[in-house]
């Protein structure tokens, strides 16, 4: 992979973030220890095995050791902290901090495999897009509901426009670690305003008769 | 592609309707400007995608820009006509055209592509019906409901009898090209009389205890 | 294909087992002809046909005619059972047994490839249990409701026990095909032993405040 030391750290803290808040989901929605851990690890590692199979790779996942034990590492931990303490951890700080790198991180990783699979400029967003929100968009459906990031906030915007600053870096000769840099940094500003600022999308209101 | 020009207006128009009429959904649903963006891009393109990834080939709306453009476009319209009208757009007789147009379009790629695949009977038959249907199939799993092509009417059945026809061109010797009219004819001719006499598939009933 | 022939006949009595308890679901579900079609191959053919997208393959059931038919073959005795009889098959005796065969089949049949596409031991553990879970997994989508793999019982365990069982043969050089074979013979043993004394997994307590 064309990853720096840096892109692999945050890569690692995104899937053990998506583990922890997929195996919270899974244990809100009352399933076993098995389907807690399936639920945490295609959280963390759905987006990716989606991307690679999207531009014909066999999934890294399956290949390597690393996500899938870190992703591992991430359900345990929440299965221990819901064990231990009696407030929801969701929400915290911590876990919105850890969150926002992941989809940091995957955004980049998307957007660069994209480029170097050539993509178009809406390739490179679709796929930044589904890396980073592909593994909550799966564990909402096994949940049987609505993709939190069809009807929520702003969340996938993030990725967009990250994906959109890589590609412009691209186009203007600006070397893809840097491209790639810059994208992570713009989603984590970005997210983290959106939070802080309550930002979200307007919904279109339908005239339904009357 | 091996499309002649006139399949590649009856693609366009087939995109711009799956996405118009993926936006409505989504908007009925109430999601936010991205999710409404999101399912008509999926219904529009979801399908093709389903379709290029199953054959391994990296998605063909990944490489060009058109498509995605036009699906866009769909997107556009269906959002102004519901802001600026009070009736639902949905079944009109024009929508209703341009999703026949589309179905006939993605059955008869979906055949022709399968076919240059050198896939089976069987093949051509399952890649054509998920090339029409796919999309439908994603968004309204994204929606949280049984997929309507699975409850509701006579349309995959369209998509089939569609591939089958094509399928007994092709071992009659018969241009492809002129095999991919055929279907897209047939699917057209099928579709418009299924809606006129309301034809539909026979339920089985199950005759639980008593 | 690299199956001994009784692999292949266990594999179709599992594709006919799968075929049959989709087709039911799908009745339950007031799904007509067709619906009762899709998601009785659906649940038969998914798994494998996930197995293959994620390996780069094209489905094998795209290029060949006898599992397809063999689907079809279990979608009609389902139906006709149901017309015939007034009580739910689906708990007898008779389809435990077949789906416990494909359970078995399934799983050795994703490791073994797997293993033919140098996969690392979660890569393999990971692709049996999609070989042998997701064709339920998707037909459980298309009803829209919470996969049953997720919430039950012990069932992907049996395959995740079995994947482990062949990793452990591989990597003591013993000969893939009686890996395999007792791979097979561990999924059946152990969900044999889990429906007999209902085994299942804990959950976990979820504290909710207060």
């Amino acid at each position: 992979m064309m990853q720096t030391e840096i892109t692999a750290m945050i890569n690692a803290l995104g899937v053990f973030a998506f583990a922890f808040t997929g195996s919270l989901r899974a244990i809100e929605a009352g399933m076993d220890l098995l389907g807690i851990l399936t639920l945490g690890i295609t959280t963390a590692l759905g987006g990716g095995m989606l991307r690679d199979v999207l531009v014909n790779r066999i999934p890294y996942a399956f290949q390597s050791s690393s996500d899938v034990l870190t992703a591992v590492f991430g359900v345990i931990i929440a299965v221990l902290t819901l064990r231990t303490m009696r407030k929801d951890f969701s929400n915290t700080y911590l876990i919105r901090i850890a969150d926002t790198m992941g989809l940091a991180a995957f955004t980049s990783t998307g957007a660069m495999i994209a480029y170097y699979s050539d993509l178009s400029l809406f390739g490179i967003i679709m796929l930044a897009t589904l890396t980073a929100c592909g593994g909550g968009i799966i564990s909402d459906l096994f949940s049987s509901r609505i993709p939190a990031v069809l009807t929520e906030n702003f969340y996938a915007t993030c990725a967009i426009a990250g994906a959109i600053s890589f590609y412009l870096c691209t186009i203007n000769h600006i070397n893809p670690d840097i491209g790639s840099m810059l994208c992570s940094i713009l989603v984590i500003v970005l997210r983290t305003m959106a939070i802080r600022y309550q930002w979200h999308l307007p919904k279109i209101r339908h005239h339904t008769g009357g």
